[in-house]
């Protein structure tokens, strides 16, 4: 049989690594032209995908491999766009396989979350059913740190670094200040169901007394009576103290702290870490100051963690091999062997196990109270930040590269993908 | 004439590099035994010098020496406390000079911004007024860079090496991302009435469409219609727009764009940052991110600059030779003996010349069109970002440390110093 296509795709919201991933799948493929003739990828993904907008990365040199192993966002371009059941748009999926065919693409590397699985799912199914031979590979990636079956996901990491590393050094700015009526340092950072993101900022806390001091995951019902205790117990013992706040904190009766308005203005009232602020400041009179980290946490490639950057390659490169293998119908999972010393491998999961389902945090990773998290999330999350992953820097500032390549001569008609039927999943950034 | 001591102080806001500072006062004041004593230093600046709450440097070793000059925040402390007047407060000054006797200060080193040159200058005059000998000699550090007399003030490009990169970083993820009604990221970053901060985010320009495309300073009066239609022609052209905005923007009629209530909570409504991305989300609909780097921006010590570092030494270093020449009553300034290629010293100048006074931007650095930098800026500003002065890294987070010296036995009564008559200066974090 000769080598086909491989079609490569970035989906959904973007991390500092994603594209360490996408250079363990050009990079490996071309070790295996008998079975994988050219890398191509999709700009802006599923769109580019159905808009049949297509980059050949051969003409991607090892330099600029290496330029582009270095650069946050998604080099070819992403996007949230979900597909409609076949039922609900049978057109839709006779276009994407239609593309498949065009270019002769026997081989689907999604790399994307848990809704970008159920795409993967989605068009696997479909041509199994249409009876095209297409071998779909997942390709975990997400800061949230959301996606099942897996020990950790690559994006995770680098954001957790970045986050901790922040909340330690504004944490020591904040307490070399002198106040005489307390201050308080609010950090809101991503995670509208799942708190991983604001847990792993518990790692910067090296003491007893050390920021953060408290963590308000969106696992757990936000108890204002409790939090202001403990906040005002620790403001009276040290003089301040740091508040991570998750996006998606919720009071009991499961409505958010962010005031959303009906106009879907987020922004209009603030989020989830404005509100707490000045609940703060109202009720104790502290001085408060509050960050939002917003794209900067999933984009600080500055301070990528060396095991991050490593995983995002490594499943990259296992999703060419399992496909070479005659893989289908899976994704990759970075797997935990052990944990002292940190040893880890890529397996391999179905996507039916994977697809649009969600991971919290699990209860042994919460602290007690609620308000924090435990050592032994501390213990599985450390190695993960492990190594730091500098980009090059020219002139004092990270030196960032994208591919300038053309899009392939389009071999269809034109076809402009209509917005999906309804939005099915969480609608972050 | 037998070696004095010396008294060396952290005031007001902190920079990344304010420790390198402190380094180069210790350091260099030990190879002066014959002028200088023990280098003293006030627990939260003038606040621990009115309280008698003293360290005393020489338990510090050279290892211990390295890991503070890594540390971001003051390691002994600051404060935002201004002196009053001597007509209105003569007990203050009674009290300081008090201390002055009690523990043989002989140089007063004040590591601060325009405020603590203004109350270096009156611990100067009263000590004259006294008859008490007293050298006090400033040292600047200031992320806000609004020191006049000087080229640059340390601090400054540690801070806009992290802006501009998280900028640059920031709005690379938000380009890959694909979206059929437009991207804003809008990006808050501190100055009140300088807009120094604001305009070190064009060093991330490295194109004619690259990030930030508008920066708002508060040195150029808001115009929504000229802002709103820069920013339509952006997300048109390319997509996309990434809008830098200082906290301190205003209205033509002077009014802040952030809305303070009358209590002063600031975070109530949001800060200038939320307000721009209301407005554009409201007028464009185009769908916005909004971050806030608050305290993020001034204590990124794993992202400092090298240049900054060394100037933030220089100044500490420079200020104990000033005083051993017999300097008093000057700050020191970084000064620029050539731009390209850069070549820097450290002079001195009059505390009289520099006491509250602010720099703002001159107008050669502002474009024409009053919403960004102008090249004259960047080239002026790119020399500040050079070199990375990485501190150390432990289980992938930099190692930060303070020094857990005992304070000095009190040989005075026990001292509250009151709060301040008047706020007479900006009343920032």
């Amino acid at each position: 049989m000769s080598a086909r296509n491989a079609l490569y795709l970035q989906s959904g919201g973007m991390t500092a690594v994603i594209n360490a991933s996408a250079c363990g799948v050009i990079e490996t493929a071309r070790r295996y032209p008998a079975s994988i003739g050219r890398v191509l990828a999709a700009r802006h993904g599923t769109l580019g995908l159905l808009r049949e907008e297509l980059f050949d990365t051969d003409g991607l040199g090892r330099g600029e491999l290496i330029g582009m192993r270095q650069t946050p966002g998604g080099v070819f371009g992403s996007c949230r766009f979900d597909l409609d059941e076949p039922d609900a748009n049978p057109e839709q999926y006779r276009r994407l396989l239609a593309v498949f065919e065009a270019h002769d693409i026997g081989f689907l590397f999604l790399n994307g979350g848990n809704g970008s699985m159920q795409t993967a799912l989605q068009i696997a199914r479909a041509a199994k059913a249409h009876g095209r031979p297409l071998q779909v590979i997942g390709i975990p990636k997400t800061v949230d740190n959301d996606i099942v079956e897996a020990d950790c996901c690559p994006g995770y990491g680098s954001a957790i670094k970045y986050l901790a590393s922040s909340v330690r050094e504004a944490s020591i700015d904040m307490a070399s200040m002198s106040s005489r009526r307390g201050r308080v340092f609010v950090i809101e950072v991503m995670g509208r169901n799942a708190g991983w993101l604001a847990a792993g900022c518990g790692l910067a806390a090296d003491g007893p007394d050390a920021a953060p001091q408290l963590i308000l995951l969106p696992e757990v019902a936000f108890d204002g009576e409790a939090f202001g205790s403990k906040l005002n117990q620790c403001v009276e013992r040290i003089g301040w103290c740091t508040v991570v706040v998750a996006e998606g904190v919720r009071h009991a009766d499961g409505t958010p702290l962010a005031q959303v308005s009906r106009e879907g203005h987020y922004v209009q009232l603030g989020g989830a870490g404005a509100v707490v602020a000045r609940l703060v400041q109202e009720r104790f009179g502290f001085k408060v100051h509050c960050a939002v980290t917003d794209y900067l946490q999933r984009s600080a490639r500055h301070l990528a963690s060396a095991t991050d950057d490593a995983q995002a390659y490594a499943v990259g490169a296992a999703a060419v091999e399992a496909a070479v293998a005659g893989a289908d119908g899976v994704t990759m999972a970075v797997e935990r062997v052990s944990s002292s010393p940190y040893c880890w491998r890529v397996g391999a999961v179905p996507l039916v196990r994977v697809a649009n389902l969600e991971r919290r945090l699990p209860e042994a990773f919460i602290r007690a109270d609620g308000l924090h998290v435990t050592g032994e999330f501390v213990d599985w999350a450390r190695p993960l930040v492990a190594g730091e992953a500098l980009p090059a820097f020219i002139d004092g500032l990270p030196r960032y590269w994208s591919p300038r390549l053309p899009l392939l001569p389009a071999k269809l008609p034109a076809h402009e993908p209509r917005p999906p039927a309804a939005a099915t999943r969480k609608p972050v950034g």
